[in-house]
């Protein structure tokens, strides 16, 4: 087998754990000697060992004078776990193969360097592109500080999100509906704001086959209206975090808290996104999954506050100038002025369409 | 070569003639004889010989015989031309190779009758679905008598059409809004309401590579609005129906008539979508190509009137509570009630997405 060929299992490797790492990255290893596979590993969840201490504990002895595939450059700092770097190091591995650069500035290229002064032959960039697809929430944190932001819209064919009257249930079918729970398994929080919780009293939890795992749940709510008696405050499934404004008094924020809720209150009267995602940032959410509603989605697409745009559309026509959209708010002005997206995906998901694109312009 | 094989060269021969047939369906004929092609027709013009006629002019002597496979029932009866299946028994064909019967409840099976009274050998069905699918607007003509609706509409990944301060251009490319002019083609007519001539004066006139064919320009006015300067009334280059309603005046209809414009009254105060296509059925229109704008579409969606559905979607968000979608009006009150559709394709054309849907139940 090639080189690109053991990258590429080790990238298939990895893209299994997409969003049970966090906070840190989906890495995957593979250890070769002599054309066979002696060791494969992958990192598993935050704390335990990484993706190349898996595949070198399997490789034993054979680990010696072998080529080890990494997708992600080796650490060189004691975190949770000391450093792979060392290990790689220590087990006399010959060769080191990888895919793509640490994203943190801080950190870059450390572990690379610590290798080849140890005489190891390191060599870079093979499948760079495809590892770096592995973890663009975790690659963007670590440049930004401040979560990925993923929006999410499910609509008619003509734009509406309820009839005139309100009627939604419902405008996807279940394979739309059912795709939505892999993203919250995916990122580390949801969002709704408060007008959703007070409407729909839902629990914002992540129902995939052979069960998920939940997003924080985080509610935006300038003046703390969510009722004590909302799922998300009282059924325990996940943490709820509720984002207040400044003129929230304390004494609200700690019955709140008396329940386990988190509140966090941003120092602004009427909360601003970008101060919204800086404290988010702070609190380690790397990645935020936008549900809406109207009112919140439009408050991002003003901000320009996105990296991802997942968009559902179901073939139906609603119709009626009064029916809602998937963006409140005021909205752009001039076609100039508005936001570029790229498609990057588009396909059928069951009988709907499923839109995925990103921003024309990074951030 | 199969049967089939030779049935699908007849279906592509027609498939190269569709838009400029009308009212006549496309239709291809292949003529084979000893296990070669002696003769190939397509339908190239209403008034001009069928594609049988040319099929077996080329033919010739080897006619006598020969099998010739022809995607629609050859016609029984004299209209601009005498009928195709005497030529064939008079050619002495020996074996005739049916894709669809004639969609025209009147005269079905009566080419197919004559031919087998005549002793030659007939079988039917064969690719019928995609024979078929050559002639969708004139098979819907056919039984029902008023023309196939195909509702087109531009938008923004959000439904938008315009900015709320009114700007929308461009919503999409370049190469998507080349392609309506492939519909402007295939229809008999295109729609737009008084609002968008006066809002745009636009031309409505087909603009593709190597030319394509006018659709004659309708214009739903009901109190007979339309400048006397728009280009569709100066241009002359195409026929311009304008539809009003029972109050315009006489004088008034005559003065417009003296520029060339056929004026249609309809005896109601305010025009019904039902009414028009009644009208239009009644005046030889097959296909109506709607281009809205908002009102229009609303009227034609809430009337449930249309076949197709095309969308544009451009990957832009433009926003906004009040920025306009694709269909004005009340729109429907409850989801069980909106129109289903299902998904015929959808694409990428330039940097935008095209959706074709059709309804869920016909018509």
């Amino acid at each position: 087998m090639t080189d690109k060929e053991y990258m590429a299992l080790a990238i298939s490797l990895a893209q299994k754990t997409i969003g049970q790492t966090s906070p840190n990255p989906a890495v995957g290893a593979v250890v070769v000697k002599d054309g066979r596979i002696v060791g494969l590993g992958t990192h598993l969840k935050a704390g335990e060992p990484h993706a190349e201490v898996h595949a070198l504990h399997m490789a034993g002895e054979n680990a010696k004078g072998s080529t080890i595939y990494v997708t992600l450059e080796p650490c060189s700092h004691f975190g949770k776990t000391p450093p792979c770097a060392n290990l790689i190091i220590e087990k006399q591995v010959k060769r080191c193969v990888i895919a793509s650069v640490d994203s943190n500035p801080i950190v870059t290229n450390n572990g690379i360097a610590r290798l080849k002064e140890a005489g190891i032959d390191v060599e870079v960039g093979l499948l760079k592109e495809e590892a770096e697809a592995l973890n663009p929430y975790f690659n963007f944190y670590q440049i930004y500080k401040r979560p990925f932001v993923t929006l999410k819209t499910a609509t008619s064919l003509d734009g509406k999100i309820a009839t005139y009257s309100g009627d939604s249930k419902w405008i996807t079918g279940k394979e739309a509906r059912e795709d939505v729970h892999k993203y919250r398994h995916e990122h580390d929080a949801i969002l709704v704001g408060v007008g959703t919780v007070l409407a729909d009293d839902p629990s914002l939890t992540c129902r995939v086959p052979n069960g998920g795992i939940n997003p924080i749940r985080i509610i935006l709510d300038t003046s703390l209206r969510t009722p004590k008696t909302a799922k998300v405050v009282t059924d325990n499934e996940a943490p709820t975090w509720i984002i207040v404004g400044s003129g929230v008094l304390d004494e609200k924020k700690q019955e709140f808290e008396k329940l386990g809720v988190k509140v966090i209150i941003i120092k602004e009267p009427t909360i601003s996104i970008s101060e919204l995602l800086k404290t988010l940032g702070e609190n380690g959410i790397q990645s935020l999954f936008v549900e809406g509603g109207a009112k919140v989605n439009g408050s991002f697409l003003e901000a320009k506050a996105f990296q991802q745009v997942i968009t559902y559309i179901a073939p139906k026509l609603i119709g009626g100038s009064n029916a809602p959209t998937s963006f409140a708010g005021t909205g752009f002005e001039n076609i100039k002025g508005v936001p570029l997206l790229k498609v990057k995906s588009v396909e059928k998901i069951g009988d709907d369409i499923k839109i995925v694109s990103l921003p024309k312009e990074r951030v």
